[in-house]
């Protein structure tokens, strides 16, 4: 990335602490590596991008219901899964500093040394070996690459590495009453499993009819080695999941439409549509039989921010293998080749599935602007967070433009009739254009003023974040203005 | 409890299960002991349910932030906040068996049988015996109670018992990158720690003034070895906790008011007074210098829902010593006594903390009702949950009254204009009155029934759930009367 679009990154990193969006957790016990907090207005714009994901797949479908599952499993679960074999990363420990590393990282920084070094040709034989090796799983030849290639640990500059080990990526716990084999659990990898065991059972008691839907919100945990790029990757994250159960046979069909209504989804925030991308997955999941990314433009490179993955009948099927209880649906239609019901099948899944941290780390980049708001007369800028209306932490904030003269009263009686239907922030504190720049930093569409006339007239002035144009209003219109610029009306 | 109140709680439970509230997690496998998934209809209730606190506490009070602190968090901050030396259960093995149990559960089932046998002075003795026990964390004693009053295993059936030794309930896992020591951490067992560390983050970049609070909604885990009745005691739960700050001295004055308060949240529900009651600690918690429940009278005895704790100093003073980061706040204020700021000091610390889960069993128990409609003619009776509407999962359900005529189309389209504001539910099949019945099972206040005269003069039946009575209005009418009832406005 450029200098100044990485610098530019630190500085959204260093706003969202400083304006209350994300805090590194622990701070004053100096942090817990890849783990973060969200603060007072970064736990609102997480719930609003939460509530707009829920209106958008759960309330506006009535074929889809969500649910809300725990984080402790059965622990068979994840060996139908597939998690308790399949679910790691290759290792390599060095002996001298005791550190661990994933041995495909480091064979990636030597790949980016050699580009940096103009040492192209190095660089390309080296990335194909790396990726024949971890296709063929074969761990003895991804140490033999670190070895030629003199990787050494960064910490005790030797190259005295262990052999490489697979290292499984779900956190344990032990739970349970019984003194001598307490129960072994997983931390959930993934909050989709949730739905495949409980499937049946909302089908049954919301009568559901395939083609149907089950989302769900919820924590998920991996115990990732190397955490990189602020809340891109965390040990403990949140994803936004909905699995949708089809026919089989007709699983392409339902995959090319939810591939296009999650992007649009996504673009009608109006993030501009170049910013994305699908990514088609060539290497496939082992329980995919299709697979998209879309990928946002961050400022250090496309990511994923959604998949959208045909899971076939892999998991339930495992789940019938295991739980050893019958995973059919009941298909009542009549199928018109035959002129006989469909019956009984193990529906196909489409899934979608969203990192919400990263949604949450998308948005904020987006909306992030240093805006240069100089003259011929003076210099002047301001930070705004440019967040869509529906998102914004804060709708309005009321400002008395004194503190005398019955106007905080007059602001606080504003307040209290709008305060049911809209966040709001109440300020009295400095001069009001310091107050407005407080709000831009924020991202709050409206600033309301209450001045001497509205004493006499009951109008207000209302300060508009993206243009910073004023104007007078009755102040009877607010819940009018503010409603009709925050309504999910505008994005579902 | 009666034979009736057990089989009406019985009921509840097989309801909430038949209905898409709670389902046994993991129940293909046979389920996971403690632990519950919400259904399609439950985590509706459950969302509803966070809404009504976060309102309440947070947007309602302009001196109240919400935030999201992660579920790992540094593992000192649990020694700081005395979990990892004080939060324990007293365990007993039975040798035979291997099974663990609580000491002091089982000497209290063992009082419960003296007092079911009318041996009322042996059940007092042994109370009065075993608190002292308890109160003095004299271990062996409790072991000495188990043998002197002949308990034993129920499995085995011998009191072949091990000494009392305590049992920490953390859930402790390993996280990280090192190779030879990765860093234990736990999952939090409560979420008012992420409030605690995170205070001068949220007070600085929100700009707070004392008094402030801090509210969080979130998950935590006990490895509760003994878990009872349905969903009160559960291994994973959550928690709705609002810490507030106050100035030193002024404790008592918040701990009043916050104890009026959050009654007063729960009533206006509509829950009848006489199901909650105040109940006083006379056993402090180490951090507390008062503490109140609220109780509910659950079928099976008042229990706990909500928690109101002057906690002190005592965490934030805690977290100061471990640390070694400075935990005061500033207060600018001017004392009246001495013409100068307050200065420099530790906040104390009013907390309100409520179990979900358990509000929500609460919520469900008190809507529950088996009604007979018998008449002289013909017997009959409905499940209706009389939920409070704005807790309805559904807020209404339409239904065309055949599935020909253009009936379904005109249903659809009149659920299109309601559905981006309200939780709908669209259903065709069996006959009304058979739909009816369906929604009065999971409480949706309101039925909408298009038939043929709709098609005429856009009138629609709507049947209102408590009162079974229906009425022809206007079908552009809906949007404000499903409004009307369903407005946070007539519970905040």
């Amino acid at each position: 990335m450029s200098k100044s679009t990485d610098e530019l990154f630190k500085n959204v990193i260093s706003h969202a602490k400083e304006y209350g969006f994300v805090f590194p957790s622990s701070e004053i016990y100096d942090g817990l590596s890849a783990v973060y907090d969200y603060g007072q207005n970064g736990s609102e714009l997480k719930n609003n991008l939460k509530t707009y994901w829920w209106k958008a797949m759960v309330q506006m479908h009535d074929n889809i219901v969500g649910i809300d599952s725990a984080i402790f499993m059965h622990p068979t679960i994840w060996k139908a899964s597939g998690h308790v074999d399949g679910f790691s990363d290759p290792m390599i420990d060095n002996k001298d500093s005791k550190k661990r590393y994933r041995a495909d990282q480091l064979l990636e920084d030597k790949i980016a040394k050699y580009d940096e070094e103009g040492k192209t040709s190095e660089a390309e034989e080296l990335q194909i070996e790396m990726d024949n090796a971890l296709k063929a799983e074969d761990l003895p030849r991804l140490r033999e690459l670190i070895i030629e290639h003199q990787i050494k640990c960064p910490i005790s500059g030797t190259a005295n590495w262990t052999d490489v080990r697979q290292f499984n990526l779900m956190f344990s716990t032990q739970m349970g009453a019984v003194a001598d084999d307490a129960d072994v659990v997983y931390l959930r990898p993934e909050t989709a499993q949730g739905i495949f065991v409980n499937y049946l059972n909302v089908q049954k008691s919301g009568r559901m009819k395939i083609p149907f839907g089950i989302a769900q919100i919820g924590k998920a945990f991996r115990n990732e080695v190397i955490a990189r790029q602020f809340i891109i990757r965390m040990r403990e994250f949140e994803q936004m999941e909905m699995q949708y159960f089809v026919r089989p046979g007709t699983q392409r069909e339902w995959f090319d439409k939810w591939k296009e209504t999650r992007l649009k989804w996504h673009l009608a925030l109006g993030t501009p549509a170049e910013k994305y991308r699908y990514h088609e997955h060539t290497k496939l999941a082992h329980y995919a039989d299709a697979a998209f990314d879309i990928e946002f433009d961050f400022p250090f490179g496309f990511k994923e921010v959604e998949g959208i993955h045909s899971r076939t009948d892999f998991d339930l099927s495992q789940h019938e293998k295991f739980s050893r209880k019958k995973m059919q649906y009941f298909d009542p239609e009549v199928n018109p080749e035959t002129g006989k019901p469909f019956g009984n099948y193990i529906p196909y899944v489409i899934e979608t599935s969203i990192g919400l941290d990263r949604l949450f780390l998308l948005t904020l980049v987006n909306a992030y602007e240093e805006e240069d708001l100089s003259t011929e007369e003076k210099q002047d800028s301001r930070t705004v967070l440019r967040l869509h209306p529906c998102l914004a932490p804060v709708k309005a904030a009321i400002f008395p433009l004194t503190k005398k003269d019955g106007l905080p009263e007059k602001a606080r009686e504003i307040m209290d009739k709008l305060k049911l239907d809209f966040n709001l922030q109440y300020e009295e504190k400095d001069a009001i254009g310091k107050r407005y720049r407080r709000q831009d930093a924020i991202g709050t569409p409206f600033c309301i003023t209450v001045d001497h006339q509205t004493l006499e007239d009951n109008t207000v002035t209302i300060r508009h974040r993206d243009t910073m144009k004023q104007e007078r209003v009755a102040a009877d219109q607010l819940d009018r203005i503010i409603g009709d610029l925050v309504s999910w009306k505008n994005v579902l």
